[in-house]
């Protein structure tokens, strides 16, 4: 038998909706026997490339986005406190991230994306912040030194750029985001149809 | 016991979503025992208010949003033909829906939605053409000129705005758009939370 081919997952550490999908995408790759590749990117620079604004940054719709994070998560039932400030920068985190799929491993990488995501969301850490990212680094039981070194050195900064081109080359534009054998899906709330294409081999 | 309150639901007759959405909310609802009352509105306004664009108008996110529409239609089992030219003008279609409402009442209003938007979506009748209105008009039993008066009437044309800037008034900026109990819904992919928060009063 060949190898099931994973399921691609896109997201910014500041994306509350990515936050939520983080927390069942493993489930349910699982069910269906498929493993997960993360990719963390800056939303940021895709939404430049995309000529589009964060939910948050539009006067009426801003409301209702707090109220639909909040929601969406008890909905999906993950704990979520609201970040202030918001939106705040992730370059830090997501090199983290890429250091530790590159020289730790998945299993690394993805423990660090629960890690990193809750802090954000249910415990109002500032991963922008060297200082608070080193603590909730060693927090996590990894060298915050040599985390930090990761996320100043030249390798890591183009690690993270390559995979943001690589992601809006892909047609990615937001987060979450998903590919399953070719088809795209944007949104925590296309669980469901992603559910459905994985039990049916699309629909 | 008192009237159950109903679910107000605001449509542009140019949202797939929103006919996606038009073809689920009654069932939904009665399942709760709760009447809809349906607005039709022009999504042109309220995306100028809310400083929003439709999603076919980003260039990365075009060919994403014409796939999620066909697969969002295929997962609800819902007839879907995409028209060209796209979006298109609805308000002589929104017009002949609030004349209907205010003069034929609420089953045979929401009769002529599900008329203009399987015209749009699945036949590509250009409902913003006087001659295929008429005709559509007439196709649905209804008097095509007492129709054709009624769009052209500045009555209806104000009618229209009203419920335009109530919508807004109201934070809607986007379609399909619910409220139930004060609470707002935006989006065909809301059903699942609207249906808990029916079933469970909020959660």
């Amino acid at each position: 038998m060949s190898t099931p081919t994973a399921i691609d997952f896109w997201f910014d550490f500041s994306s509350p909706y990515a936050y939520i999908a983080n927390e069942w995408i493993d489930a349910l790759a699982a069910r269906h026997g498929r493993p997960v590749r993360r990719h963390a990117i800056l939303l940021g620079v895709t939404f430049q490339a995309a000529e589009l604004k964060s939910p948050v940054s539009y006067p009426l719709k801003r409301d209702y986005a707090w109220r639909d994070f909040d929601r969406s998560a008890r909905f999906a039932g993950v704990p979520f406190h609201r970040p202030e400030p918001f939106p705040l920068a992730t370059h830090l985190a997501a090199r983290v991230f890429w250091w530790l799929q590159d020289t730790h491993g998945e299993a690394a990488a993805t423990a660090w994306t629960h890690t990193a995501f809750r802090a954000v969301f249910t415990r109002n850490v500032p991963i922008n912040d060297p200082v608070a990212l080193r603590q909730l680094v060693s927090e996590a039981g990894l060298d915050a030194a040599q985390a930090q070194a990761a996320w100043n050195d030249p390798l890591w900064k183009d690690r993270l750029r390559a995979e943001n081109d690589a992601a809006i080359a892909l047609g990615v534009f937001g987060a979450p985001f998903f590919r399953v054998d070719g088809e795209p899906f944007w949104g925590n709330d296309r669980q469901e149809q992603l559910a459905r294409w994985l039990q049916t081999g699309g629909f």
